[in-house]
């Protein structure tokens, strides 16, 4: 690891430049910056808040990283709210401060995830929103940061790692759709690169080739993971080509407006079409009853804390039996509506 | 303001320790992190950051103060997440980075604002969830820390605030309900200290006695603002005595179970029951539709990073009109159900 004058040596560039470009201060063009950032990066330097480094571990600080925006309104939510309850009161044992990192949608989460490793600010890091591919891992790995993410990813370094167990929930849901007698079954998952999508999509082809169906690409639906991608989601399934007739909604946030947009069609979760989600604590407030799967996402909060907290030296003795990898288990919740 | 020896001198504690009780460190007693944390702030000791100080504003960080919890699952949620992507806006033009900085609804707020300061961990920070009275604003006011409070509280110092239009919401609730011919009109509001609840109840006092009327203290109902909140709410709504006829609800996350319960009585809004509400995303899939108000959030979050930018020297030249104190309007929706 190097010291901010031997960066400063090799960009050929001041200190205070250097410092104020790692600061985000705003009088440093952004040529400059990048160079810094990438200087910063490639060669591990960490800043040095006061003598207390990152790898030595005292901030006193969790980061929970986290995508922000509009058009993902709905999802941050209740679902984040549970697991930081989860985390925090692990944390609190420790007096350790949890703080969410929020990237804007606007941003590159792999720049977001230099800059947070070049300011020096927490001692440990969770990630969520892991992407198919996703450079944050490489950068926290490089830099010997501890962290954990939410969500697996292919650019897995070895660290550990919690999801919901997707895969679970796909068997599940396709097994019983198909003794049911549904053949065309449709899926719903978020758009973009988030890869909890891929690992849905492939699982549910996978189950359903077992029964000797297959997953007609035409029935794939992709949406934002909010009411509103749910709501088009139903219309988009309403009009399909060769009309299924079940529906495997993966994000919890999209439940509430597919109900709308069949309702308005006249069609009737659990009659004319059959719904199986994810549960959110808006479901108890939709009828017909939604047939569903709830993780525990508090108790998914507490593991991962001890997980992370299991890797980093000064709090590993607390935690030697945890888990450093899981399928955070599904429980299925049968309704009315599939 | 003292440096970390001064403070070590003075309690007669070891640099060490001092500093590893203001880090949070785990092997350091009780007891001596709060003498060390109440002499921080006596002393207005703020952390030294790798020489980048509070005070000197170069952290590149803004904090948003939240509070988590399971029992606030569903009020988190969109609406910080709107009002965040806005100031996220204002910010990426300074290269500032926003955090949440997230306070357990098991922890005293006043203590986590203290040890946040200790800590020296953002040049500005944006306080929510403020209270009738508020020992946050004191203390960052002590230390120096520029910040905003999104509410207003009975413990202001003449910092810049925010706040949602809430007496505009309760005199155009109120007056509208009159004109329809109800007599006897219910307020929902959060439980417990936060200041809106006293704001919004004061002010449909005053709307209702403008008309002749009065609000029956048996026709206050509090609750948790989420969900199943708004689900009690309507249960003892029914239970009431005097039933009345009409219900203002003052949190957006309440309307859908106070729907669902409404429902479950067989009373639909806007028939049996006027009912108004605050929007959220939710209110669309909502049935009959909700009169409701809607503050814009989003332009809120960018109000209001740009106002407390305007209070901190490096950033003040951008932003000289900024107001410093806004009642921000809640635009009325006309609906069925009220």
């Amino acid at each position: 690891m190097k010291g901010i004058r031997q960066l400063a040596d090799h960009l050929d560039i001041s200190i205070g430049t250097v410092s104020r470009a790692l600061n985000g201060k705003p009088d440093v063009n952004d040529e400059t910056r990048r160079r810094v950032l990438e200087a910063a990066e490639k060669f591990g330097y960490v800043a040095n808040q006061a003598g207390r480094s990152l790898r030595k571990g005292a901030t006193g600080i969790i980061g929970f990283m986290m995508q922000t925006g509009h058009e993902i309104t709905g999802q941050g939510d209740t679902f984040f709210m549970s697991v930081f309850d989860g985390v925090q009161t692990v944390l609190a044992r420790h007096k350790l401060d949890l703080v969410a990192l929020l990237c804007s949608s606007e941003e590159d989460p792999d720049a977001y995830m230099k800059r947070v490793v070049a300011r020096g600010f927490a001692d440990g890091i969770i990630l969520s929103a892991t992407r198919y591919r996703d450079d944050r891992f490489g950068t926290l790995h490089k830099a010997g940061i501890p962290f954990i993410s939410l969500g697996r990813s292919r650019s897995d370094v070895g660290q550990p790692w919690y999801d919901l167990d997707f895969e679970g929930m796909a068997e599940t849901a396709i097994d019983r759709l198909v003794a049911k007698g549904h053949k065309k079954i449709a899926i719903g998952r978020p758009e973009g690169e988030i890869n909890l999508g891929y690992v849905f999509e492939e699982r549910c082809h996978a189950a359903l080739a077992r029964h000797g169906l297959r997953l007609d690409p035409a029935h794939v639906f992709r949406s934002r993971p909010n009411e509103s991608g749910g709501y088009k989601l139903a219309r988009n399934f309403i009009a399909a080509p060769a009309q299924p007739t079940a529906m495997v909604l993966l994000n919890e946030a999209t439940v509430i407006g597919f109900y709308r947009g069949l309702e308005e069609a006249g069609l009737t979760p659990g009659r004319e079409v059959a719904v199986i989600g994810q549960y959110s604590p808006l479901v108890q407030f939709l009828s017909p009853r939604l047939t569903c799967f709830r993780p525990a996402l508090r108790d998914l909060g507490v593991a991962v804390a001890e997980s992370l907290l299991s890797t980093m030296p000064a709090f590993a003795d607390a935690y030697p039996q945890a888990p450093r990898q899981c399928l955070w288990p599904m429980n299925f919740i049968e309704g009315e509506s599939g």
